[in-house]
């Protein structure tokens, strides 16, 4: 997918941060998006990841990306290293550009076919008004700038730094498989109770009847919500792609009981 | 009033869900309006309606619509039923297009003077990128690509499907009335602490003095919350066209300790 | 800094306010300015300040407004006297333009050289669509049209009120200096549990060396959080320019236990 034009009237900047809303931290990358970008059309992922969670960014943002419009620059800003020796990296993959402290963010997306991986120049990380840069908001005083003049045209991604390879990897656990077994692990729960785990379904896309088993329970598999009893719990594969547990119009984090890294057991009925 | 020109160079779209923020759900919805509507204006309304309440959805939709500009697209997405058989409507009222399950969140505003409800007909129903639409996430997959479609004038209601006219009711609870009193119910409280109430002045207009009285309390009767000291228990007509009991600077739910459903009674004294 | 052109295709305006997000008052905020300046780009600063807190809402827009481009409109309302005869005022500094009530949020800017402060007329507050103004909403009724004019040059500043000197000042409790310490007190706690004090550094600019201690402990003082092991209790320059205590990965705020008052004391070592 080539990148639209960068000249294009309506440049997408897309926001994923554990800043929170109590405080105007947001905002103020907005308004330096905007400086760099007029126009700019500002979206907000999320900023409410538990602080410090690079594994939620990086399970957010690479199921989010593309469905935003090919062009769309992401900025991503869970920096615990901020301020530091750090890099931070643009990855260019299927027409979006991301930007994101190489702490391990992006590495999903940056192993993907087809990404690009670049490291930030230092000589490109300064703000382009002329104010000093902060050892403690890099979200403000270099992402929001670099972001904006991507979005504008100003920057290509091939003027911000080279290429690299060794950008910082994250292990992921990942469900153990057996031939009649998938086992995997309760990632956490989203505001309704929902309880998302690591299983992908294509795991066992090959067998016929399932079951699924979670704190003790065996959960019957369904299309959607609706398709049970209000309170009865149920398991789907959710709209990201992993196998959820629900409890219909309900919570299942709260009957199940169930925390981050709690298994969840998919088992070959035939 | 007429829709807005559909060349309009800046198409609105709000965004009313019980999606919350701490997961990118509403992000994701953005991001397919933009696909659709490339310089979509994209107002929130609120993502923090308490799960599933399509009372609450319905209260407040109701109360906002037509504040914005003429031609604006709603998206209201509160939406138990997701993924079974239920349909997704399409209201027209004032020049305002609103998009809804059919589980009565538009009911009040259907049953307006000069509304048109439409069915959305299942081939319209799909996500014009060609990407599967999911069984647990139609604001992201159908919702959004319709109201993007209609903000940008790529879609007509009259294309969306047939007009209707079987759409699901929602009983709602009104006061009862006699000629020297009106017993309504508490509704809901807002961040503030302030209580609504389901009364609208405009069945006691006719009265020339009165009482409201709840909790065992009699609240003395304010137009605003400053014509009071800091700490006092009042009652007004507040910006939703409800009877409000407030406390100044304070927390009348803390208060008065009133949850939904409990009496709130104005008595005419002369 | 000149206004920016008033025919600029891509008027920004930002919002502060202690509205919170669960009820869609935000949302009708910004409805109202797209009536009046179709196109605006609307940027929230934050909506969960606490409830009537002038002086939180003060310290934000204070250090928040001057990163937005040149000509924005800043909205800011905390408004515990709405509906009163308490004033708005329009105050214009370094090419920004600000809203607010009369009630000291904008008396820091206001002192500013150069801040040109506007008692905006009653004949000003109204809602151009006609419609009646609310005793209790002036966010939506009253701010909003202002601001969606002023952003799209429908209005001008001076269109707006006379030029006045009796705007209401805010006592704001500074430190006490003393040539070998500084002692202040405790602002607030962001949401990653980081302790903003009221000392600005540059209060011992001129020390060579100094000590940071708060709750009785000595806290090491660090250019940025990464500096320190996971854990560590330390104190630097914030990115809003005080003196900020952390804990590296971690909150200050729960290690310390300290609330909006105690003291923080900075010694000079020489």
């Amino acid at each position: 997918v080539p990148l639209r034009d960068r000249d294009g009237a309506h440049p997408v900047v897309s926001l994923l941060t554990d800043f929170g809303g109590a405080e105007p931290f947001v905002g103020l990358v907005k308004a330096q998006v905007l400086r760099a970008c007029p126009g700019a059309i500002l979206v907000d992922l999320t900023h409410d990841l538990p602080p410090f969670s690079i594994e939620a960014a990086a399970f957010w943002i690479g199921r989010s990306y593309h469905w935003f419009p090919a062009g769309t620059v992401h900025v991503c800003v869970v920096d615990p290293g901020v301020g530091t020796a750090r890099r931070i990296l643009l990855v260019e993959h299927a027409g979006h550009m991301l930007l994101a402290p190489d702490n391990g963010l992006l590495a999903g997306i940056a192993l993907q076919a087809g990404a690009v991986v670049r490291a930030v120049d230092a000589s490109m990380q300064y703000e382009p008004g002329g104010r000093p840069v902060s050892a403690t908001f890099h979200g403000r005083d270099l992402f929001a700038p670099l972001a904006g003049r991507l979005a504008a045209g100003d920057l290509l991604p091939a003027d911000c730094g080279p290429v690299v390879d060794d950008w910082v990897r994250k292990e992921r656990a990942l469900p153990s498989v057996t031939p009649d077994a998938v086992t995997g692990t309760v990632l956490f729960q989203d505001r309704y109770g929902n309880v998302f785990s690591n299983i992908e379904p294509s795991i066992h896309v090959a067998w016929k009847e399932w079951s699924v088993h979670a704190g003790g329970r065996r959960l019957p598999w369904v299309r959607t919500y609706g398709d049970a009893a209000p309170g009865t719990l149920v398991a789907l594969e959710n709209a990201f792609g992993v196998i959820e547990l629900a409890c219909v119009e309900g919570s299942a984090a709260g009957e199940l009981g169930l925390g981050p890294g709690a298994a969840v057991e998919v088992r070959r009925l035939r």
